[in-house]
């Protein structure tokens, strides 16, 4: 027999992984629609001529193309036909794609439909995405992203917000995080007080690192970059600034004093912390300028968050960008957003054994099956149970008592019921806890009472 | 500007939409759940050697394929590429393809995973499936299916319990439904008491259009169909059948009972009946010998359901296939299962008014914003809000209070919190009812009251 799979980097969940992934979810999901976000929907499909050109050139590779239905090749012409060049055949016989990310399709959404939108728009979505990335450890080729975003409202009340709930969903989901914060206009800054500021991708690719390869190897990439040895040497304070989140803004303002962008950050910044600091949170923020992720797209807060008790990358991120529909011809759009990365919060979770013990999901009782007569009053038993708001189901054949414990115990199904000849003659019901193996005899009536 | 557009058959679900679709798969998931099914995933890209052939030539079609990333065009030789026919091309340039319904991929999983399985396996799954039909008025490319099946079990109790979460999902989406219920067997041994085996799909496409055309035009068919007119006048009682479902069923044993397949079916409709008949139902099951759906894969019992008070096709339907597994090589794996259609039953919602009103998934309570002193008195209080499970957010910028009135109007939101200068004088709240317009001014520790 020929074993079927399926694609590499794709996978299938099982019921137990799902009911993981959907406390998840609706962690996430719950939060979300606390602080006001609602949900929307858009296809996985989208026209290629939506997604192309919007991830940079690697993107538009990464990007999964559907063949056009029917004759497809009737729509080349012979010469690009001959050229069997794939690139160029790409676009001729592929009109649409599946989607790469949320934001992308979220921008589409918003200037499709903006007359229908009241702003601010605060909107969630919990979708999959597709890349055709390497298949590797943690990444795959189709994963869920969760992202919240508020669009049209310039207001850093929006990010403190965002902070809030970031910290709220870690919270709920019992995993101790640090949420790190960065401010695109301070990286600005500091390049265009070193003088680099065409080399800001570098500098921030080079920060980025700090943690990784230590201060020296930093300084030597930034050399081997074109990076001058003075912008070097004035950018060793911002390297090794110490102290909390008011005493490095301190030490940053002196620096950045000649940077009317650098000061903006700091500003943006300060009003965070001063706004947040007002509030109780679970987890505690931290200014990082070594934050650099999205450095195309953000233009002003950047954050990222980590796991304290768990080796892994950030399992959460976002951050403000000003111009989210200028590439559909929307401009003066501002947007904020933080995604959850459902994969590496699994990771996270069973890690830490942190997921919860008893899935609602699961089925809480199973009424054995002891042919026709007995099966008739256990279904109508079952019924009430059902009623109650009770998962349950009855083994649907009258197998032997063993094989139907076994189905019980494979399935962590924590109660039985055992309504036999014995129990219909004396009018009563046997209730197992099949975790502690203890057996109760009691009339019918009392069987719901028996499981709450 | 340019208006970006998604592909046709395609749609994008505001957050009103989400609410009521969430509202019908919440409901939907809930009874499955409530009856022992538990939900598993699979990926939308699968590899076409498991989707090509399953659903036919014109599904294999309608199957949107996947262009291999990279230079595809170099596995191509050179005879195949001058062809230039897409459709010996296909398989050679896309070796993935969209899901076209949840069947075959959950085959592909219970043979791929049955090692971990235990069995009878009760599995649901609600996710979208992708078909390249020509889209039309509530026939779309993309939609979501939600499917309950039970692979593994013989066991008639299986269909009468789907009966039963049938009746309940429709029962709590305030829907009333008649359910139809047929055997594929007594078809068989219809078409086999006529003689007239090999026709017994033009036989059951006929008998499908009873209610449609009339007797007359059924018998005008079933001639032009070559079937003879003898066996067409031994038809005639048993399209004319009358009474209720026992009595429909005496009628079909004496005109059946020759037929071995005919009798089964026979009996497995009576032992239905019989044990559904003991619990009590809120909608009424129906014989109906004009059901003949998925005649190519159903071997027993065809299940389809109609709602009473809205025309529009099936908003249900399921039933019973002997080889769910063997085209993947794992033969004798009964199984039998329902779906549910998420967007007919969408409208027959719609069109009944049948929504509820008050979409938990909405925000509750809008903080108006009246600059930053008061914003950080407000703010507080909002995570008192959100922390007592209420859904609220604050309007994130100092706007006019004509203006934020106008977002909580646009957004639905029933609750106002004013917390302006005088309030913070005097130590008090205002809340407004959004929905009369009555205002109460409470003290803070009594806010949380009003919106319970």
């Amino acid at each position: 027999m020929q074993q079927p799979s399926i694609p590499k980097g794709t996978r299938d969940f099982s019921p137990e992984e799902m009911a993981n992934r959907n406390y998840i979810f609706d962690t996430i999901k719950r939060v979300f629609q606390l602080f006001g976000f609602r949900q929307i929907e858009t296809p996985a499909v989208e026209n290629l001529s939506t997604l192309m050109g919007k991830y940079g050139e690697e993107g538009d590779k990464l990007l999964f193309k559907i063949l056009n239905s029917g004759d497809f090749t009737s729509a080349v012409d012979a010469a690009d036909w001959d050229s069997k060049n794939s690139n160029k055949l790409t676009t001729k016989i592929a009109e649409k794609g599946l989607r790469y990310d949320l934001t992308v399709p979220f921008a589409r959404y918003v200037v499709q439909h903006r007359d229908q939108i009241t702003f601010p728009f605060k909107r969630f979505q919990i979708q999959p995405v597709w890349r055709a990335d390497r298949p590797q450890k943690g990444r795959y080729r189709e994963f869920y992203q969760c992202d919240a975003d508020v669009v049209g409202s310039d207001s850093l009340l929006n990010e403190v917000e965002l902070l809030q709930m970031v910290d709220d969903v870690f919270h709920r989901l019992k995993i101790k995080v640090t949420i790190k914060l960065n401010n695109r206009k301070i990286l600005s800054g500091i390049a265009q007080i070193i003088g680099a500021e065409e080399k800001i991708t570098d500098i921030t690719v080079a920060i980025d690192k700090l943690d990784k390869i230590g201060l020296e190897n930093v300084n030597a990439e930034m050399i081997s970059k074109g990076i001058e040895q003075t912008a070097i040497n004035q950018l060793q304070p911002i390297l090794l600034l110490k102290g909390d989140n008011h005493e490095k803004l301190e030490q940053l303002k002196s620096v950045l004093a000649n940077s009317t962008v650098g000061m903006n950050g700091i500003t943006e910044l300060e009003t965070i912390f001063k706004w947040i600091e007002e509030l109780p949170l679970y987890n505690s923020i931290e200014l990082d300028l070594t934050l650099a992720r999205g450095l195309n797209y953000y233009t002003g807060a950047i954050i990222e968050v980590k796991a304290n008790d768990v080796q892994i990358g950030s399992i959460s991120g976002g951050g403000r960008y000003d111009n989210l529909t200028g590439v559909f011809g929307l401009n003066n759009v501002s947007g904020v957003g933080v995604s959850f990365g459902a994969d590496r919060i699994y990771d996270v979770l069973q890690r830490l054994n942190a997921f919860p013990e008893t899935a609602s999901e699961n089925t809480s009782v199973l009424f054995l099956n002891f042919g026709e007569k007995e099966q008739s009053r256990a279904m109508s038993l079952l019924h009430r149970v059902r009623q109650s708001g009770i998962n349950a189901e009855i083994y649907p054949e009258s197998a032997k008592i063993k094989k139907q414990m076994t189905y019980a115990n494979q399935k962590n199904i924590p109660w039985v019921v055992i309504l036999g000849e014995n129990e219909m003659n004396q009018g009563v019901v046997t209730v197992k806890n099949m975790i502690n193996g203890e057996q109760r005899t009691v009339p019918p009536e009392e069987v719901i009472q028996c499981f709450i």
